[in-house]
């Protein structure tokens, strides 16, 4: 069933553009589709190119959330952004300064992605990122997860929007340190290098509230796992989300690397990647194969 | 169990006040707290000021919703009103003109609810309002279903905000016909009173894909359920729909009248009402009781 | 030399478009043109169609605003408008909720200008615009000037955008009193009907500090002139005023019937009509000439 | 008369605080306050402080947009950079998203001052500046005018906001080239230290079109004066502009060192200098100052 959701779900990539903004992501497979899923009692199923490599972009917000919501605690993460789904594009900055508490939105647009890495308690960049990829690796369960480099540079010189935001949040005190530094994490972290099989286990285990159905291990509890879903449902797809609501009904999380992570509570993760994006910056094949497989699982909670 | 819960939920309701700002409303038991909860195979429970009587208020958006989308379709509903959640305040305007569409961002929000009913296919307030109240009925199972006219005719006196919002949305020929008919509808729906036994009745259906538990009636498709609690779930709660997504995971509806309808897919349909509401409008022993039952019942879908 | 500048301006007509969003000012003739000129001496010059009869539109907020810092004093008027140039349009309405005081930035947008009328210490309509009528007939030195009934029906069945100013402003208590009546005066205002040398004469008075040079008369303050000409310095071209100032360099104000009133502090008043508008809403031909008298006689000011 | 305004004014420095978000400017003497004024035919007047050195800040943006009109062109200046006057304080950058074009409102906001620079015209920062310095040693007669390098640091080193305002406008193409070494030139011209007598000369040459009355030296066409002039009376004072053109009626421009640079045009140029500043950046001495002494000569223009 997976093969024919992927083969009807294909031709569809004409209808959309590979990013092209970060140079190195425009060398993506247009036409590449890859479908992954793991079951919360670890079966996987797949179909399509799941070994297909592409950078997690946006999907890495996840972990970095993850990973400040367990450091620091709800309360000291919340602080700083909000929770509030918004329909603004996901680079918007007008709301920061809108906004009477000049808070980010919400942890999944940028400027809240960035305001949460610039929370996480280590010292520098280095540690940051290698905190940031050890959750990865214990999420996916695959240890030679790493940052794609020639992404990485690609990001970090064409990234003025990203720079903007974080001088602005510096600017009213809701990041503090070295704004470069913050953003070099960020880069990073939005680089990761993973295909499918990868971000499904990473999809299982939030499933599953924490525990790695590979690995057996805890990796998060429970209730941060509540959160990053929860967040996942309303502002997952950037200023898509209601949309995604609608036609797909579960959490989920893309990126501009044309990966979407999407998570069924108690039942499964399923991970999709198909570089050509609609213009909100969301896989037009990735979103066909998960409402397909939505209604033929009958997977939707909403 | 529900009466614990009410019980403990109860204290609370002297950290928010009954909403003023319409007149009439102030007159509600700031104390008053009921909750009711209907299976999809109609079992009936509940605790608590059950028989209380409230105005429904925004609650009613997501039944002229659905009177929308059976009679008019998806497309064309959602060509005049996005499903984007938002954070603006329920009553905000700026968005409408800042928005390069002119398009309210989403159906429950006031400017969405009113252009949702400006588009029923109906002569005047009076039909209108006729095939709303008929919904409501078959929705709820009550047929006694009626307007509080004493709630209306204060709405009526003391909206100048949806005026504001309802001319300004004809200027941009979103919203056409007779500005005053229009609302006329909007504020007898908003009136239109009932207890939580009624609403978990709706809520039910709404969970059972639109198969009136109680009548065995089939009021709406499944179809055009998904769509009210996608939109529920992300967009329900006004600008506190995030905070609830983290700390309840249901999809919901509040109304000023301190009336919340929660649906929980294939299970179940929760109602609560308590009129002292917090900051963004929700009802604060509201909110706790379903937060409390949704941990005890395992009900988070997210 | 009036005549050859309305001779060279004239052609430009075909750029612009006759105001047609209140469908009795579309009746306007395009390619009317006419310019009067009265100095502070009182010496009269004019060229092209002086006796061409227009609507005043917007030029008639500088009679409102003059009337309530007469009776009121500056104080109270600025506590409930600002002063502050706006890059937005005219009838914009975002601003209103954005900024934190919910004022109007000044008197001469259209929201500003509605809730000036507003504060006038008059009864109802009738007497609020008998007295507006009062003082424009005292600057112009006309006492016929009336109210074109046909635009002032036309403007007040047309008129959404302002009918949602001014229920916005009332919601946000800026505006008190009977919306529907406070707007009677506002359309009946902007329906006076003059031609370009009744206007010259009430530049001229503001000019000289507010005596009349036709009349002999008194009729506004020095200092009430210094407020209205600082102002129309600053906002009086609408979102065009900085473009205007660079250009022409002269205290002006537009309206969409094609009239421009400009003041030379000291010297003398201009009028202008010329009913093809640009996109601004002011009038092409006469801001041309306009540049080319300012230009000509050296009147410029900045 | 001036030693008497001077004397009079200086008491209400205490009503207002010296700028401190620049550390160095938190040095300045807060009752410090000078005046003097040069006249286009080369009479010299003064009073106070006359000697207090002090940073001209957003003054220089007058010096940066003069050179870029002389070099570039009305055209090409303002095909980058609007001339709209904004209610929005100095270093705001929502509007830069907002705005459908996403230009920087005028060139005496930062975000258009930092678009100015990166128009001009010369390899990097240092001959950017040189060529600034200058033309502020042509328009001041000072051939000694230099950069405080102390301010400059202390300007490069706290300056997130224009960090953000600069990568912002790069992200949607308003400016190009290297962030760092534009703001360079920005920080530098914010940094040169001047008196009120070096500033009364180049008020003076912008009154006279453009001629020093010091050292006869034709500095600016006439053409460019007006420009500078009528930006000045729109937007030079922040958003204080519209309050200032009703208390004062002259062209000025402000800067957060203290300085007010005002211009009559034809008559005289002003200096003013008060380190105290009111909430919108200007200084209150100064404006007290400008504006007796406005009344007192008759100076207003509007």
């Amino acid at each position: 069933m997976l093969a024919a959701i992927v083969a009807n779900a294909r031709p569809r990539h004409s209808e959309g553009r590979v990013a092209t903004y970060i140079p190195e992501l425009g060398k993506a497979r247009p036409d590449a589709l890859g479908v992954a899923s793991v079951t919360v009692e670890g079966e996987v199923y797949g179909a399509g190119d799941r070994d297909y490599p592409f950078s997690i972009q946006s999907i890495s917000k996840l972990i970095s959330l993850a990973l400040a919501l367990t450091e620091l605690g709800e309360e000291t993460v919340f602080s700083r952004v909000g929770v509030d789904p918004t329909p603004d594009p996901f680079n918007s900055i007008m709301r920061l300064e809108m906004d009477r508490v000049h808070r980010p939105y919400n942890p999944l647009v940028n400027a809240g992605a960035i305001a949460v890495i610039s929370l996480l308690p280590y010292g520098r960049s280095e540690e940051r990122t290698a905190a940031i990829l050890d959750l990865a690796r214990r999420l996916t369960g695959n240890d030679a997860l790493s940052v794609n480099e020639e992404i990485y540079r690609s990001e970090r010189t064409t990234s003025d929007r990203n720079r903007a935001l974080a001088y602005f949040m510096r600017s009213t005190d809701v990041l503090s340190g070295d704004v470069e530094d913050v953003l070099d994490s960020y880069f990073r972290q939005c680089s990761i290098e993973a295909n499918v099989g990868d971000l499904a286990v990473m999809g299982a285990t939030l499933a599953a509230g924490g525990i790695n159905p590979a690995s057996g291990e805890r990796v998060l509890t429970s209730r941060v796992c509540r959160v990053v879903r929860a967040l996942m449902a309303t502002c997952g797809m950037y200023d898509g989300s209601g949309e995604f609501a609608i036609r797909v009904g579960i959490p989920a999380k893309s990126g501009v690397g044309g990966g979407i992570l999407a998570v069924v509570p108690r039942r499964m993760g399923i991970a999709v990647c198909g570089p050509a994006l609609d213009g909100k910056g969301n896989s037009i094949c990735g979103m066909q194969v998960l409402e397909e497989l939505s209604r033929e699982l009958r997977l939707r909670v909403l």
